[in-house]
């Protein structure tokens, strides 16, 4: 899954959507930080694996702003320029290989 | 889920065991600072949402190392002085939680 | 998650693609009934945990066959008559719930 | 995956076990058989995906009833009877490739 219809969004981000999802990333970066320190500290294991959870749960929402905000943009663009069809496989494609 | 039996494994984690894992979560943690790289660099939505989901996949990893070990370790020496129950009932409601 | 835009879908399925669906529906019907006679008959947890997740990848099979068709048809067609952002909206809400 | 340790349940299931498991199997035949007439039906596709959905939440139950069955009686009693290693490597494996 490395050979993509495009290297950039169809319609770039804005600094303001680069910002949040940055922001959110960082936040998870800063989870993960704290994993490890727990691991160090010899947390119980069911805590940790509590907070991983919680990692998994950041992640995905990251994950489905982007999808949102790619078919709100990229692929209507897609759509209206009419390269859906092959702007749809390609989703679906993308959809298939992460939800395994 | 912030109630558990131990503040502590059972069987206290080696430093190999630490180490191990810390390693990991730092590559993890790379992969985070990765992806911010990429929504900075205007990276194509799909491309990041395969990254995403091989952070999912590494920490899922993670996850499944520490069960695996908690099993081994823990919820072994829970058995064998009389614990079993109330540390399986434990496991199993974290399992379910972390699959929800 | 019971109020959606339509009752049908926007571009009617196929006699073709209802057949292909339900016969793939029919045979998830009979692994879930195998399981019950693996119940019955006292089959080995394990054996039936290792069926069951092969009922799950089944469905989710289904699941994305029903999703790439939505996208390929309804979507588009939404989308080509203007009404693209509220079937994107709707789509992603039940992409982020099914995905819970 | 389809070499196990046993073929049976160390500790054989109770007939009201069986009745109970079975039971939930047969609802989850129901909802399969349901989402059949759906599809037949020309039910909304957004419909069918929350339906689908639904399935894959009671057979997940269905499959957590099972492990912690295996885990408060199969793997307490191989533990009981110095074979727990063998027997947690076994549910690990499982895990991993139900949860893959």
């Amino acid at each position: 899954m490395d050979e993509f219809l495009h290297d950039e969004p169809r319609v770039p981000r804005t600094d303001e959507e680069k910002t949040a999802i940055i922001h959110r990333l960082k936040r998870i970066e800063g989870q993960v930080r704290g994993i490890q320190g727990m691991v160090e500290n010899d947390r119980y294991c069911m805590d940790i694996l509590v907070q991983i959870s919680a990692i998994h749960a950041a992640l995905k929402k990251v994950g489905m702003t982007l999808t949102e905000r790619h078919m709100k943009h990229c692929l209507k663009d897609a759509i209206d320029h009419g390269e859906g069809d092959i702007a749809i496989d390609e989703l679906v494609e993308v959809l298939k290989y992460v939800s395994k």
